[in-house]
């Protein structure tokens, strides 16, 4: 039976969720109720109670209420929540998964949500959907829909949005995959606007050779993404060009790299070819929100929404030894390729954020910090656009992923 | 016949919709292609072509493209599509909408999306839905899936990601709304944190007089919200206790009014009854986000995520003056409540934006600006959240809309 897990404080939205209960099951589609909430009586009822969902996370729901610590309850039920799905997931019993709430709910839904493997569907009704949704999506296939109203009883707007969603969840769970013929194994590629001309040329080399080459752009979410299907095991290699990302991590940038990046292909045993790509720049916005401590700093306004700052030796030093630690402790075959003409296309001679003193400290403090028994380096007098480069990346990549067992 | 409207840029993403399009078809549900390219040939055959979308914006296809001025090309195609959408929906030939796009194609389909009625659903695949959604999702039900990988191409991801998309369409088409029994007339209300005793008051006695009250948190968005519902005829009446965000429109807060804040009513003619409340405070997020030019000022740290700051007389003036033009202008009965004793719960005497001063500028230029033969003034010795303020606001508005012919 094709089913719809809907996952809800019921002590709090319970008619909203009976209500949208009710509309799912008109598609001919099944419902099962998972209870988050904890402080009053469930509304609707539950299929998977808050006891059991309490259970999940190792806690008591008398013992959570009476401690009175309410982040620590909600987070408590959250990781309940992700448990109880995957379980259900597992089991077959869950094709598609829905909430509703304002920001605190959709806080607790959308953590169980983001347990589940990319492609399986994921709805949101949610207040806080019209603006920065980011802690609720992630890297993941979180949709959101905007509540418009409050999601507070029911009238006639959340009414029929509520009633969209179910059709949308029903609709969803439906989904029948489509045959694509030929599956290639998939390998992920990181990009930036200035490495594009590497990852565009390895790209093509590892689809002569056979591959499916996915990219992402890093943009925070995007290498977010990129770990995320190393994780789930959609990848069989990685070709991760462009570790800009711990730029803005070190130095306070809008693009900074997930805790877990640099680290999924490592832990899942997977080969992967890394390089230095766009290590020279930080990320902002308008010239006008670049924080003041930085006004002195090297800054390239790119257009007029985003403004680049060239890293400094001090910063080059503390993202190689964030780099050199993640590669340090990979279980699969790992190459880091040093360009040593220039980390991207403005950091070559003559271009805006050629810095040789900085680069340096990047190289200098990787030959220090690497562990060469586990990782391989290559440095070639190149910059990371050269069509050597990237062919010899990509090729590497091919060899790693030859000699598989 | 269930009709799903697709618009997107046909030259560069031909492709992929033709694939969603063959999925949305899988749920027997019919295909409207809308093409809103124009560099390139269409890769998939549109219903409704790039010339026809030009011409519903009295614009020539092929004038754009000589012009060469992408930006003015990409907006006069959203301006068509959204003509042709809303077109195709009065004809009863769009039963839902979607597209798929990065971040150029999704301002430009959100755009036609946003032209159609709250309640019609709304689908974008986007690769800029976890971040800020603002500029896409507006005040309406936008509602955004993340595409997780780039839309370029079918692989194994996108394609997982389009065919939810499809099953999420085809379902909300299908939609049948649910009888919800007697249909009360509905009234909009404006509230925030620290006017919830007044509009909970108000929203009461309405409530026992017999309307259906819909509250929107003044967030931006949610006056955005408010104003769309009062065009789109859903409600009859506004009692817009909370206009606060003009004080982020003025000063540069995070909240700030939409354009159209406190005009929808009076343009449709509606009754509205106007309060000032929390016209005392600019909203920030944590205290370091607080521009440098504001470090002065009298700031009050609500939460870590939350910074209020006191407003200025001299705001307080440029404030009033931007109220008392939109009600001016209003075409329906318009009432103004003027709170002597304060504008929010910490305006009040002994409270810390409490300040004489910068409320009789508030006053002082509203009752200057205003055109009293068009607005009727009531100054009342009490502050915005004492309960005989809110039952004087709820019932002005009852005698109002019982005096409507």
């Amino acid at each position: 039976m094709t089913t719809v897990v809907l996952v809800g404080t019921l002590d709090t939205k319970g008619g909203e969720y009976a209500f949208l209960a009710d509309r799912i099951r008109e598609h001919g589609v099944e419902v099962l109720l998972v209870d988050a909430g904890i402080v009053g009586e469930p509304l609707a009822t539950p299929d998977v109670t808050r006891e059991e969902v309490a259970a999940a996370a190792g806690a008591d729901v008398a013992a959570l209420a009476a401690a009175g610590d309410r982040g620590a309850a909600v987070e408590t039920m959250a990781r309940g929540a992700a448990s109880v799905v995957e379980g259900l997931y597992a089991e077959g019993r869950l094709d598609a998964i829905g909430g509703l709430g304002g920001s605190g709910g959709s806080a607790l839904v959308t953590h169980a949500m983001r347990a589940l493997p990319i492609g399986v569907p994921k709805l949101m009704v949610s207040t806080v959907a019209s603006g920065d949704t980011t802690p609720y999506v992630g890297s993941v296939d979180v949709t959101m829909m905007y509540s418009v109203v409050d999601i507070a009883g029911i009238n006639r707007v959340s009414a029929r949005i509520i009633a969209n969603a179910a059709g949308a969840l029903a609709g969803m769970a439906k989904v029948t995959l489509p045959e694509l013929g030929e599956e290639k194994p998939i390998v992920v590629a990181s990009m930036f606007g200035v490495t594009t001309a590497a990852v565009t040329t390895a790209r093509e080399r590892l689809e002569e050779l056979g591959y499916e080459v996915l990219v992402f752009h890093q943009t925070g979410a995007g290498g977010g993404s990129m770990e995320k299907l190393l994780a789930s095991g959609f990848a069989v290699g990685s070709l991760d060009v462009t570790t800009t990302e711990f730029c803005d991590q070190v130095a306070g940038g809008v693009l900074a790299a997930v805790p877990e990046r640099l680290e999924s292909a490592g832990a899942a045993g997977l080969p992967q070819v890394v390089s230095l790509g766009a290590l020279d720049m930080v990320n902002f916005g308008p010239r006008d929100t670049v924080p003041e401590r930085y006004a002195d700093r090297n800054l390239y306004v790119h257009n007029p929404t985003i403004t680049l700052m060239r890293t400094t030796p001090d910063e080059c030093r503390e993202i190689a030894r964030l780099v050199a630690r993640k590669l340090n402790a990979a279980n699969g075959p790992t190459v880091l390729f040093i360009p040593l003409r220039g980390v991207s296309a403005i950091a070559t001679e003559g271009q805006p954020f050629h810095d040789p003193m900085a680069d340096e400290a990047l190289f200098s403090t990787l030959r220090e910090e690497l562990d060469t028994a586990k990782v391989e380096v290559h440095e070639l007098e190149l910059d990371v656009n050269d069509e050597a480069f990237a062919l010899a990346m990509a090729n590497r990549l091919h060899e790693l992923l030859e000699a598989r067992p």
